[in-house]
């Protein structure tokens, strides 16, 4: 039984996700699609290749993963199918597939060309419905990845942002925020020395210590925890981080010693 | 194996869209269903009948396909199901079914009567659990539309507006707007004479020529495509054309040849 | 074949019930897994409660319920399986299980201590994902909720305020407001003494009798209905009660006789 994941910055209010399903379903009925999110911020690939690569573990391997976040559909961006020891990616070669795809784990690298495999006509403004689903739903019915269309060897990588160590401090910065307005950091959970006698220092809070859960935090006030991503993430109990320090994506956190 | 679609104007904030899923789940245990969307805006019946025409063709013929955008809850408004050559439609005859039901492709319409195979007790103000559901999984089922109440002649239609030609101008109208602010129209790719000697027209925009895809454009710049329903749109690259224009339903947009 | 249902208030733009349900899919790949609703308001612990009780009779019993509004995740609130005569509940020991599970319908409580039934390693701040998915596909898959940890007696209970009469009045309040603006009150249907000649009042307005349907009532007025869970409920006819009349979750509502 195959499964397809979605995801996408389709949103859930127009019926674009509704009509992928409704190939998937014609042409792959057996499979289980399975929806990862809709909710990307239009257009931001770094945010979905982010999704992607948290998201993935915890799915079987040999699973689909259909992703369409698109500013290029219709010019000349590759459609990709990409094989990795932990499923298999489908969508635009912009970067959104290289952070769940690191090179160490890539098999193969499919630039989708048969157009046998698409729907006819097809559209220059949705490659979700006329490129991407009726792929999955080949690979979901059995196509091998290499019968789509010729190996390529690269694939666009984004550069996400690495945290740095300068001395005893670390600099870090967001590089996600979730629905209920945690900041999530790109400071690995490895690269904190101390969980109790360090500073994190965050536009105008002064966070001390690491704590265990967000529920060891005073109502209304900042703290931090290592987040379900293995990532520092700032989070404010029964309220919005980003409400309350006024930060956004690309906001800087510095982690020190207490002095 | 069924699929029976939902599309309706809860939202998914609430559980109504899951009570109905119960509802199926118990009684079409072995059904698919999928959500083509629970975004149309409150009560707007245009919205929904587009959403249905626009995306039923990528489903299985056969797939039934429930649709709740209903007013006129509880109020003497006929619940149905149009058997067209397409597919299923179960809902309120209230022009919701009518544009994805062109006279030509109906086969039967049903007022559904029969009350056994509804919910008992029956609310006034949720037939998408207490009829509209157990009907479609009635159908799921293997049970005849003929079954479920008289056939009927009639159908409320929705009349859409059309676009009109007068000499070499070209007249429509934005009819709905998506998730990411792009403008729909009600002009067919076929009423365009032609895609680079024109200039549309919106509020104080003056696009010339139609672009290949989004891509095309300038960030921030109106553009004119033609869309993934064989329709003018018109999109801002990187932004919102409804937000950039100011534009909503009911605009008007001229096409010109360029003088 | 297993049914496992999802309520929480992680909403949808994120991945978080994608992951939930990836694991799901490793674990259980034959459940059916359905989302009740992922927009209870963050940490709402009552709306959750509420959402649970009028949803479950819908679903077949032995469908299993995972509910995640969790503000103490981390901390020491026992993770739970309730199971009662109407399915299995799972979720966190902090009173939104409760009102799905009346006492009298209770036939055992068991407290989720097996690790071998969690993720490992399990994270502070996601027990959705590393326990509550897993113990549900374990569930779903035949283990004995017996099997899954000690049996306890007690579980923390909600005490929804009940609405009370007082001579020939009665006095309740809105207890949740849905996605079209409708203010849900705890007045039920069977202490109402009379559809017709009975004042509701909220606010500002004074409205004359219980209509059948939300049909009834004029564009842009209060009116009041019984509403599909059996209770009293103020809206407004294409618009929102929460707007018009400014109210929200403990706004006072009181029926008197007209006098």
């Amino acid at each position: 039984m195959s499964i397809v994941t979605l995801t996408t910055d389709f949103g859930t209010t127009d019926p674009f996700v509704g009509i992928m399903k409704g190939v998937l379903a014609s042409r792959a009925p057996a499979a289980t699609v399975i929806d990862l999110t809709h909710g990307i911020p239009p257009q931001d690939v770094l945010a979905g290749a982010l999704v992607l690569r948290h998201s993935l573990p915890y799915f079987p391997s040999g699973a689909i993963h259909v992703a369409v976040v698109d500013p290029g559909v219709g010019s000349a961006r590759r459609p990709l199918c990409v094989v990795t020891s932990g499923g298999l990616l489908v969508g635009p070669d912009n970067g959104l597939l290289s952070l769940a795809a690191p090179a160490a784990e890539v098999r193969r690298i499919v630039h989708l060309t048969d157009e046998r495999f698409f729907l006819a006509p097809r559209s220059h403004t949705f490659h979700g419905r006329d490129v991407f689903a009726p792929v999955a739903a080949a690979l979901a019915t059995g196509t091998e990845p290499a019968h789509l269309g010729p190996e390529v060897k690269d694939l666009e990588r984004l550069t996400l942002p690495s945290a740095v160590t300068q001395g005893d401090r670390v600099q870090g910065q967001v590089i996600y925020v979730d629905h209920f307005g945690n900041l999530v950091t790109n400071v690995p959970e490895q690269m904190l020395t101390a969980r109790t006698e360090i500073v994190i220092a965050i536009r105008d809070a002064r966070i001390r210590g690491v704590a265990p859960s967000y529920g060891a935090g005073q109502g209304g006030e900042p703290l931090a925890v290592v987040n379900s991503w293995g990532l520092l993430e700032i989070a404010v109990r029964h309220g919005s981080a980003r409400t309350v320090l006024g930060a956004a994506v690309g906001e800087p956190v510095t982690i020190e010693p207490q002095r």
